[in-house]
């Protein structure tokens, strides 16, 4: 890879071909700036692992040529990863002011937010880095203080979208800057870059006002009748909004559950995204003392997590707060592909708890809206931003697919799209783009303290030991003759219950100590091999099933 | 629990808070019957179990009284758990034709068709079995040859829907028997088993018939366009028959991929219930030699199955058969719950391929319905049979909950729907239902050829192993003083990559010399607790992970 000084390169180190952990570069010479830092919670099948975070591996190639992180909003998605990445690069970040609260929140918590470097922007401010200018739009989503970003290259304007949906009647004044977008389009763009979640579905994003109409009816439904449950996200402040709106409405407290929903509620009151009376507010603790119908909790775990509020009140293991016969539970989210069962785990429980509970498929129950912009919204954004070339991103391959039509349809010409996977470099020199360059990049697992060194060998251990246990089989020989000094002895452990198993580990020592007779000769290396075969035969035979076999030769 | 000699119970032993693994029962006196025997597939956190069946404890204690298995069709929720009960306890079981070759395909792969007891029954059949006459009537569904049945008993009548739909226009004749219905509801009914699926869906579900319309639609637009791939279950012999038509209609031979589809189309050629002419059909191996345009693949795997037809199709990894540029694949079914990311991944394979795909919802593609009534068509049977008692089955419990408030809405009295779990007996004496008894039920887990062996010690064992890994800590020591012989040898798996953590594994081995030598007068047993907390503490500490710590002390 030689260095291309005069070559305006972008690149994703994540977000493609998947949801989760986004990270994208734009880099004009030697001038580097990183868009987001994201997390993606790891699959079931990911045994083990916590987190992952993007490879940084082209980074850290390019560590000199690094200005600024620069963070479009705060979600997990874009946020998650920042910790991690600090700690292996003390990177200035560049973010709104409710986006660094949320930030700061997590670099408190892995103690490293004073030696880190953070600078508050807002939809007006400038940046220059090295022969690259930076300015910015505002955009609507479903959390505060959004913003899209441009940047003035001398090959040419490249637009960031951020995640975004255009939202005319939005709460607490965040609004989309069309105007502004219309003049970035009008003065001429070379490249776009925007998110592709909702590429799938036709038609326009509903607003954020039509939950809180939603919302209102259903407090005003429960009057009188216990106390209301609403789960939702808690960075999803505007939603936050319209439930303290319904809660003055019908004259009841609220109070908050979950340690997500305290600390985000926290930071948008203190900087000015909330507006919540203080009178209102009730400690969770607190709350036995009012009447129900006087109380509303919002509360996290919407997304089915087993670990959050919604999930122990279900079950009726939080201590301070019960849902009884009579009160209302409203999922305010829709459930993210892969977390339906677990959200309908728990509204079967909520169901025999007694409690009304609103649920099911937002188009139905009105209580949720998207974030992100359908494709009349992506139809809008390209419409105004009129760009030559055209790089889908945030979406899985069919989703960036779906986008590329939804170009064309706009009048992006055929071929000015480029469909890449994380680590493709699209190089544009002289008002051409091309995409012959890639780096390395892909998943990084975090697990406990540990990042990076959980790899395959150790995910295909766990895998094997998950599915069919394992055996430990320990064999004493003599040092002068290889001959067994004590019976052999097998433990077991997730493979088969040892009482129930009896005869099938007492025919397993049998087996070992043949081996062991007929391979005496031979060193412990093959003495192991043979034991592995004979044991991994006789067990597939008997019980079909391969669990990890281990043999340990001491000898004395 | 005492016997009821004219006591008339029904109960579930499985099909009740869980989609699968259907098994019911109604006795009176001494007289059992069993409705269904299904399987159900394990969720991922039950680390390494195939299959779930029903615990069948109920009937092992009332094994004289059964009379017979009746099944109801042929879905695997309902067929899956036989050749496992059988082997337990031999019962005759009687079935339609269809049905019949569905569960004749299972005895044999289990090799035990030989030893069973088969008859064939149709919806004219009268059985009795002691005091309980058996009749039955047509239901539609998404396979063909299903029935309901009627119980007629001493108490009154009792009515088990099986799985249905009403559908006015199905395929290949299989009706639902409404006048049928019309005139058992008119004599009056004790009691209604009725299953819950789509209890929580407005509306009626959508006919059959629609699906063959958009088939030929999506077969006319793909002409001269190369190959056409078509997904969908393999018992779901009527939308197998559209398929076919489309075939004739645009000229194509059809292939067929994935055990089952073949299994299925064979079962359903030969009985007579798909008619697909022999010139037609053309062995996958062969369709290379035909040029793409006259081909269509029927395949399994349309729920992202990773070892089915599509999903290696997707890959690449099928040898005969490759999906090239311009072929158009159809997903005909929708995904189950749990597995939309399994598809989602498979389309955007597809995708990558170059091929058009239609997929996403039903309601968008009309390339499916449901097998299951929605909430009209749950009201008509609740109209048509008129229960006094009503016990909705085969649902999770927002599923049963949904469908007493339609029973209520429709006429049967509050207080009369008894929602039940697996194992909670419903008894009728003198027309009176009460239920206060209880019996075991549960999941028993099949791992291999082991049945039911695999429980809570060794899923726990599975789960943490597979999270955290584990450490084997081989101690030698003296047998006179309990001074170590040799040190200590401290051997990974799945905890981390052994090569990155030779300072943790020293550090390690030198804390479990420490310990042995505090603990070298106690016994092995203490000596180990010591070894385990020490390490424990020791890995947790500097890691945040729990492998399993295995101490060894071997003894010389």
């Amino acid at each position: 890879m030689t260095s291309h000084d005069n070559t305006l390169s972008i690149l994703a180190l994540g977000g493609i071909n998947e949801i989760g952990k986004n990270m994208y570069v734009v880099q004009y010479g030697n001038d580097l700036v990183i868009i987001d830092c994201g997390a993606k919670f790891a699959d079931y099948h990911i045994l083990g692992v916590d987190l992952i975070i993007p490879d940084v591996f082209y980074l850290q190639e390019h560590r000199e040529k690094i200005k600024a992180l620069i963070v479009t909003h705060g979600h997990e998605d874009h946020i998650g990863g920042i910790p991690y990445f600090l700690k292996k690069m003390n990177i200035p970040i560049y973010a709104t002011r409710f986006t660094l609260g949320l930030i700061e929140l997590k670099l408190k918590e892995h103690k490293i937010l004073r030696e880190s470097t953070l600078h508050e922007i807002n939809a007006d401010t400038h940046l220059t880095f090295g022969e690259m200018d930076v300015s910015f739009f505002k955009v609507s989503h479903s959390i505060p203080d959004c913003l899209g970003i441009v940047f003035h290259t001398p090959e040419g304007k490249v637009i960031h979208t951020g995640d975004f949906k255009f939202d005319l009647t939005p709460v607490n004044e965040q609004y989309s800057d069309i105007h502004k977008m219309a003049k970035i389009g009008e003065e001429g763009v070379l490249a776009l870059i925007s998110e592709s979640t909702n590429a799938e579905r036709p038609g326009l994003t509903p607003s954020e006002q039509l939950v809180g109409g939603h919302l209102e009816e259903a407090f005003l439904k429960a009057q009188g009748k216990g106390k209301i449950f609403v789960s939702t996200f808690a960075s999803n402040v505007n939603r936050v909004q319209q439930v303290v709106d319904a809660c003055l409405k019908t004259n009841r407290k609220l109070a908050l559950l979950g340690r997500s929903m305290v600390n985000v509620v926290h930071v948008a009151r203190e900087r000015g995204y909330l507006d919540v009376p203080d009178w209102m507010m009730v400690d969770a603790r607190d709350i036995h003392q009012l009447p129900s119908e006087r109380i509303a909790i919002l509360c996290t775990g919407s997304q089915g997590e087993p670990l959050a509020a919604l999930a122990r009140l279900s079950t009726g293991s939080n201590r301070d707060v019960k849902i009884h016969p009579g009160d209302t539970v409203i999922l305010a989210a829709s459930p993210i592909p892969g977390n339906e069962k677990d959200v309908s785990r728990i509204v079967d429980n909520l169901f025999q708890l007694g409690a009304h509970v609103i649920y099911g498929s937002s188009s139905i129950t009105g209580m949720h809206v998207s974030g992100h912009g359908y494709q009349e919204d992506l139809k809008l954004m390209l419409t105004l931003i009129k760009p030559k070339y055209f790089i889908p991103i945030h979406g899985e391959y069919r989703m960036l697919h779906q986008h590329r039509l939804l170009a064309e349809s706009v009048g992006v010409e055929k071929g000015n799209t480029f469909i890449i996977n994380n680590g493709d470099i699209v190089d544009i020199q002289n008002g051409v783009a091309r995409q012959t360059r890639k780096t390395v990049a892909g998943d990084t697992y975090v697990d406990g303290y540990g990042i990076g060194e959980v790899g395959q060998v150790v995910l295909r251990d766990r895998k094997q030991l998950s599915e069919d246990g394992m055996l430990v089989i320990v064999i004493t020989i003599s040092k002068l003759d290889g001959s067994l000094i004590s019976e052999p002895d097998t433990i077991s452990r997730g493979f088969v219950y040892a009482k129930d198993a009896e005869d099938l580990i007492n025919n397993i020592n049998m087996l070992v100590k043949e081996s062991i007779d007929r391979f005496k000769e031979a060193n412990p290396f093959a003495m192991k091999q043979a034991v592995k075969k004979a044991v991994g035969q006789y067990v597939f035979t008997h019980t079909k099933r391969k669990p990890m076999l281990l043999p340990l030769v001491i000898e004395i």
